[in-house]
Order: C-alpha cells, then sequence, then structure tokens
C-alpha cells in the first residue's frame, strides 16, 4: 500500500503516472477519486487514461466547500465508494486500484480512519493500493509499505498565477 | 519552469503524469530522459506516452555506475540532449519539455548548472519545461516557477522487497 501526501503539486499526477506504467504492462487499473468535478474542468489525465484502458470511477465529486450538497449526502457517497473498492477486492477485479484525494475525506470527516483500517484489512495481497491526498492520518502511514510526501517548496499560484489547463488540469 | 526533487518515490511518475495530461489537451509533449535503459528494462511509462503521441528522446542511457563507458562518451551525450532541447526551443516543438533525471546528470558532473542555467535563459516564455531528479541545486530551485520536494517516509526497498513490473518501472 502507498500514499503520497504532503502540500506540493505531485501527489494525483504521481498516482496518474503508476496508473500508466501499470495498464502498458496489461495490469487492470482503477483510478477512483473522490471530490473532483470533471464537467467543471476538463481532467486531461482522465481522456488519456481512459484511452489507455484504466478504468475511472469518482465519487463524492461534489464538495460543500464549492457546491451547495449536505455533508450527509457526500457521507453517503463516501460510503459507496468503500463499498465499490470492497467488491472490487472481492471479485479481485482489479492489480492496482488508486483512492485519489481520499485523504481530504478523510480530513473533512467524510470518512472515518477505522473505516479506511477496516478495508485495508480486507485487502488482497496481490493488490497495490494507492492512496492520495494532503495530510494521511498517521494510522495510514504506520500501516503504508511505501510513503512519499510531496512538499511544496514554490508554487506559482501564490505569486497569483492562474491554473492554466494541460498543466495544472 | 518547474523542478521535481528530493528522495522519494514520485518524481518520473509526476512528471509522466504531467506529460499525460497535457496530450490530451492536445499540446505537444517530449519526454527526454537521461541515464535510464529502457532495453534493460521495459518501462512500462514509455509505452503508454508513446501510444498518447509523447515523443520520447534519452540520452546518456548508459550511466558509468552501471555499465563500462567513459565519462567523456556520457559528458558528450549529455551535450547532445542539451543542443536537442536548445533546438525544440529555436522551433517551438514543443509546448511541454519534460528533462528527467537531468539533476543525477548534474549531480554526477556529467552537466554543469550554468549549462542548464544558460538553457533556461533561451527558453521561450510559452514552453514549460520540466525538471526532476534528487538533488536539485539551489541555482535551479532559486530560478523555478514551482517545487515540489518528494521526501521519502518509508520505502519498501528497505524491507527488502524487490522492483515489481508495472507498479515500479
Amino acid at each position: 500500500m502507498q500514499v503520497y501526501t504532503g502540500d506540493g503539486k505531485g501527489k494525483t499526477t504521481a498516482a496518474v503516472g503508476l496508473a500508466v506504467r501499470a495498464v502498458s504492462h496489461g495490469l487492470k487499473v482503477c483510478f477512483l477519486y473522490f471530490h473532483k468535478e470533471p464537467e467543471c474542468y476538463e481532467y486531461g489525465e482522465f481522456l488519456s487514461m481512459q484511452r489507455l484502458g484504466v478504468d475511472i470511477v469518482g465519487f463524492a465529486k461534489k464538495h460543500p466547500h464549492f457546491f451547495n450538497i449536505s455533508r450527509e449526502e457526500v457521507r453517503k457517497e463516501c460510503l459507496e465508494a468503500l463499498k465499490f473498492v470492497e467488491k472490487s477486492f472481492e471479485e479481485k477485479r482489479y492489480d492496482i486500484l488508486i483512492m485519489d484525494e481520499v485523504n481530504i475525506a478523510i480530513r473533512d470527516g467524510f470518512l472515518k480512519e477505522e473505516e479506511i483500517l477496516a478495508l485495508l484489512s480486507k485487502k488482497p495481497e496481490s493488490v497495490e493500493l494507492i492512496l492520495t491526498g494532503r495530510g494521511a492520518p498517521a494510522s495510514l502511514v504506520e500501516v503504508a509499505d511505501l510513503v512519499s510526501r510531496v512538499e511544496e517548496v514554490k508554487h506559482p499560484y501564490k505569486k497569483g498565477i492562474q491554473r492554466r489547463k494541460g498543466i495544472d488540469f
């Protein structure tokens, strides 16, 4: 199990890179994401991964911070994500399963640490699980095999530079 | 200009993710790498990027640490890489140009910091240049717009786990 955390840019893109690498070796890959609304932004990486045969599935796409949606609704969708992963584990549907921004779902109280730990205990040995998002809880770092923390040394948004299509999304 | 440095896993994979994102938006992308010998390892990400239309080009593939090759030969090939990039700048051939592991070429003395800085001064405003590799020199961090440092918090190789096809290469 791998964790990509920290405040710097490169966590999701590293997970995308892993997905791209794995499919080309014939592995079955699922990129599951939280709190991203592809209808608002065209996420270029989603289109490319899809073309390469990565399964992409989103849960709790609308985060209450940006959209008018109740916390209960978001919580419900996050639990559905866990059910989806649990089912994939049972059916050994994927070799690699990425849970992009799951740490945000935990940080914001939509998922509980113990729910993720319970899910991990059901993971087949053969499945590589990758969790991303800033603020990974200590309990997940503890049980992970690999943890990379992407530190922000410098970021252009701080200089007021806007997100650019093709580079930032 | 973006720099991905640090000792943790995720620098090259983040650059691959950026490349994959950019091509799907129709940008022209070049993934230029140093010190990787694809004939020895099948780098899955190279196959996938190629399928998506990313130009891939390698220089100084054989590093003296692993192969019987003279330092002069490696230096010569690294200078060819710089020439290639300079020409791409002149012809505005790419929107995004990744120089994967260029920091290693600098660290190991095959390229000089001032040579990279001179190259940067020729970069058209419109071109996004991405440099990866541990140990980015302070002079590059200084001039970069975005710097992410990927810290190794935990790494399974330390526990003696071997590189796995599709996950680590």
